[in-house]
């Protein structure tokens, strides 16, 4: 039984950055953030792929230990996207979204899924993530909830749900602006928590994160990589990772959610150095752990 | 004898943020660094004004202990700035520009001034830097130099000379990518050090800053503001109050720079609550160590 739930897209992208462009590489929330927290726990995987996703993909995330019982393969394509990032690395622009079998998407969870302690309703419509949250026999112990500018602009309310809802809201800080208003990140933070979520955590990019819960924050900075090539999903790889670790640890102590905060960011700095999550895959566990004294190191005073 | 000189801009300043407009008050990068560095030292000033600066703004600086004997009074009016923020306060946009006064402006330093070990080459044309630092008697423990767009844009090689010249080159994130022509700001880093500088100091505005010398690096998150104001100036108070605390410490050890970093992130955020340095007048060095011991806290892990 996975102890930790992801719900999201998994997708087959075409990106373009200063460094480099490929076709057709394996992306989406759910990839992502599934493949990060594989280092800690073996998450379970809800989303929807169409006939055309490669083989080898699925056969990478069983290697990972990733469950896919939760993965539905429909009739049509994968849900792809296109995009690019010029030197502002933080800011991607898309240039065509094919929604494909994403559309129709009705997750279901395997019953094996439904008493996850973990549960992360990563980047997709507020709407389903509601439906999944419902469709859990018990409460989990903790449920975070992404979203993006898409949803807020269209469905405003839900996405306010959402947040209403989970224990820990992420969210970017265009969105978190974007979604209440205001130029001021710590404002916007306050008004989540005041929805009800314990903790809000803003992802910054390259900038790192801050975490709030009542009057105290957190704050990780960014890892400064030398080598970026490819930004997507550092934000999901933060997010799995960071769940992952908690998952593992069974520990939310402010104390460990700190340490979550720092895991999830080192495992998302590495993500950033190749497309895909092709720096991932020969990464162990030594590597995230001296990575991790890094930033103790690089923070101290 | 001041043991920090401090040169750059004093300005009357027009400016509108989303949380209101001020006309005819008090700024200039050397305003800015100056009055921060007075909570730690007594700086001396070196900069022009005209016939038409006010009393009370000369009265305030000596109040705080400032020496002006290298402000001259030029005939004619003072340099006037003329900006504004939008939502995304990291970004100034300027309306006008009058350098008056500023235009002709060739410092002299007072004698007493010559031998102070710590020297700050604010934000002014490159050569009238490297004039100032040519000088002193001898060459001072630690000189730290600031740019801006204006002159990459214009004065490239000029800037880059300065940068050679000086212990630690601080410029902000955008800068740093347009003077070394990439978006890695980590290769932006290493080239300003290649060039010799002992350390490269990047400000990130809201984002914080990173200190890179060698190998190493060193990150201080922005302090995570509700009340944010007026940015203006936070860079300078940023550069003063660190310069200020490492010439009344005398200490140039990693550790002690480190915690200079932050006690200029610590007056740059209060200067950040409001307009012009109106937010530093009351302030203590309580308030101070008291932000301080906050940063401590909210980056550990």
């Amino acid at each position: 039984m996975p102890q930790l739930v992801i719900l999201g897209a998994v997708a087959l992208d075409d990106i373009r950055t200063p460094f480099g462009r490929r076709k057709n590489i394996a992306g989406g929330s759910a990839f992502y953030a599934s493949v990060a927290a594989s280092f800690f726990t073996k998450p379970g995987l809800v989303a929807v792929v169409g006939k055309d996703y490669p083989r080898e993909h699925l056969r990478f995330l069983e290697s990972r230990g990733i469950d896919t019982a939760g993965l539905e393969v429909a009739a049509g394509n994968t849900f792809r996207w296109n995009g690019f990032y010029d030197f502002d690395l933080n800011q991607a622009h898309t240039v065509k979204t094919e929604l494909n079998v994403f559309a129709d998407f009705q997750p279901m969870l395997p019953e094996a899924y439904r008493q996850a302690p973990f549960l992360f309703l990563g980047n997709i419509s507020p709407q389903l993530q509601l439906d999944v949250l419902g469709q859990m026999r018990k409460r989990p112990r903790l449920v975070m909830s992404d979203t993006m500018d898409y949803y807020i602009k269209r469905e405003r309310k839900n996405v306010l749900k959402v947040v209403r809802e989970v224990d820990v809201a992420l969210m970017n800080d265009g969105e978190a602006r974007m979604l209440f208003k205001t130029p001021n990140l710590v404002r916007a933070a306050r008004e989540i928590l005041k929805l009800d979520s314990r903790i809000a955590i803003i992802k910054k990019g390259e900038h790192g994160a801050v975490l709030f819960y009542d009057n105290r924050f957190f704050a990780v900075p960014g890892y400064p990589l030398e080598t970026v090539r490819d930004p997507t999903g550092a934000g999901d790889c933060f997010a799995g990772a960071m769940l992952g670790y908690l998952a593992k640890t069974r520990d939310l102590s402010e104390k460990n959610v700190r340490k979550a905060l720092v895991y999830g960011s080192v495992v998302a700095s590495f993500n950033a150095e190749d497309f895909s999550c092709d720096a991932l895959r020969g990464l162990s566990m030594t590597d995230i752990r001296g990575r991790y004294n890094e930033f103790k190191r690089f923070v101290q005073f």
